[in-house]
């Protein structure tokens, strides 16, 4: 399936809809295969020690997901998270948090979308893994 | 089984662990049964239309289910979220996000909780559900 | 919300389109609130020592969670499971397994049910915790 | 990570200690990467229509995930699986099911585990994707 949207296309849409966030994320890589996001980590995502909060690497796996479908279904707003299913596995290490997010399946009414977060310094041991559905308004 | 830890206790532990978060949440009712919290939403907690965000839920989901843990495991400070599952159902209502969560299983190793969302408006309407799982230290 | 179906309506569609699985399940209780079934657990359900295996705690689950919906939907054999999330906690003790479902959502696509699964020597020590969502056909 | 138990040795395991299921399952590929098993379907693991039900898809996941932490950690016959989140996406066609799993996290408690179900025929349109978690005996 080709991309209707481009890294350039979804950067313009996270900062005109989601301007209270915008700032927090970064786009990687946008191809057919995935899509790949960066949290730019501030003080209100990290705990005491320096650790990536749970919330923030849920809210990194949630809109990464979001723009990977968009990135497959062109600019919709209208797509709502409906489940999350999330396992934290390591200590995110210090340096940028990394998330890598796969569309599974663009259906009539739900997409779903997997994918693992990781630090820049340690892609092969994955920090977290997510798998998200979201619903989908009818199409034409 | 009693609780070891009470709204007093837990709310200092909150206060004391979790500074960069312990103004948004507040302690509503701490039983054997339960621990209900309330997510005191700010500017940086809405989406655009008012609504609260899904990661302001997962985050009331997780706190709420740790001090649950705590309520009975006594102040240890080590428990770690090892998985979530959430299903968003409704959009929340304006006024004040609570969440009640029971705990299913304190065992050696792992800690299970189950719980709600909902609207102080309309508390038979559930916004969310979610199951969160938590490692615990060896304990004596 | 008023129930459509009765435990005999239930039982009745059980049987003539669920024929494979039909003795493997009982109802126990069918009402507004819940939907209680009972695993007739036969040799093939059962793991080396006598305990009901997993895909078998799935599969009472799963079933009850698909009835529990259509005893509010009425008979629509359309509804197909998307997900599952479940969390075992205990070894079931022998005896009868009941699985206690409630409907938390019945949606335009989605309908969303949580519930526990339980020995009948110990219900308040929950063998096991699942939410399931099904894809509901669109309605009139 | 170099596996510590062979396609054979898996093989020879799953004959011995779970001789009710033995048949139905069969080693496709065990290498560092992942576990590929097959389901042999018989008539107890199809709903109306031929296709395989979701308790034998979840049935699938569970063993391989089962025996993609063994390949790693060796014979040891009490992992235990504790949480398993399941999506069921597409109607399986007919025909071989098969299921890759790989292992997320090997830690001193608990495994994670990740993977797909999929058809022999069409290994680019996953049916389900499920993620299970395993508690691990204490070792040495």
């Amino acid at each position: 399936m080709s991309i209707k949207m481009t890294a350039d296309d979804l950067r313009a849409f996270l900062q005109r809809d989601f301007t209270q966030v915008a700032d927090d994320f970064e786009f990687v890589s946008v191809t057919e295969e995935h899509v790949i996001m960066a949290l730019a980590a501030s003080d209100q995502h990290l705990r005491p020690g320096g650790t990536v909060s749970g919330p923030s690497m849920f809210a990194l796996a949630d809109v990464c997901a979001y723009f990977c479908i968009l990135s497959q279904l062109g600019p919709v707003a209208l797509a709502v998270t409906t489940s999350c299913s999330i396992d934290f596995m390591r200590k995110p290490a210090p340096g940028l948090l990394l998330c890598r997010m796969e569309l599974l399946k663009l259906g009539r009414a739900l997409a779903v979308t997997e994918g693992r977060l990781y630090s820049d310094a340690a892609p092969d041991k994955p920090v977290a893994r997510a798998s998200l559905t979201y619903s989908i308004p009818p199409r034409g």
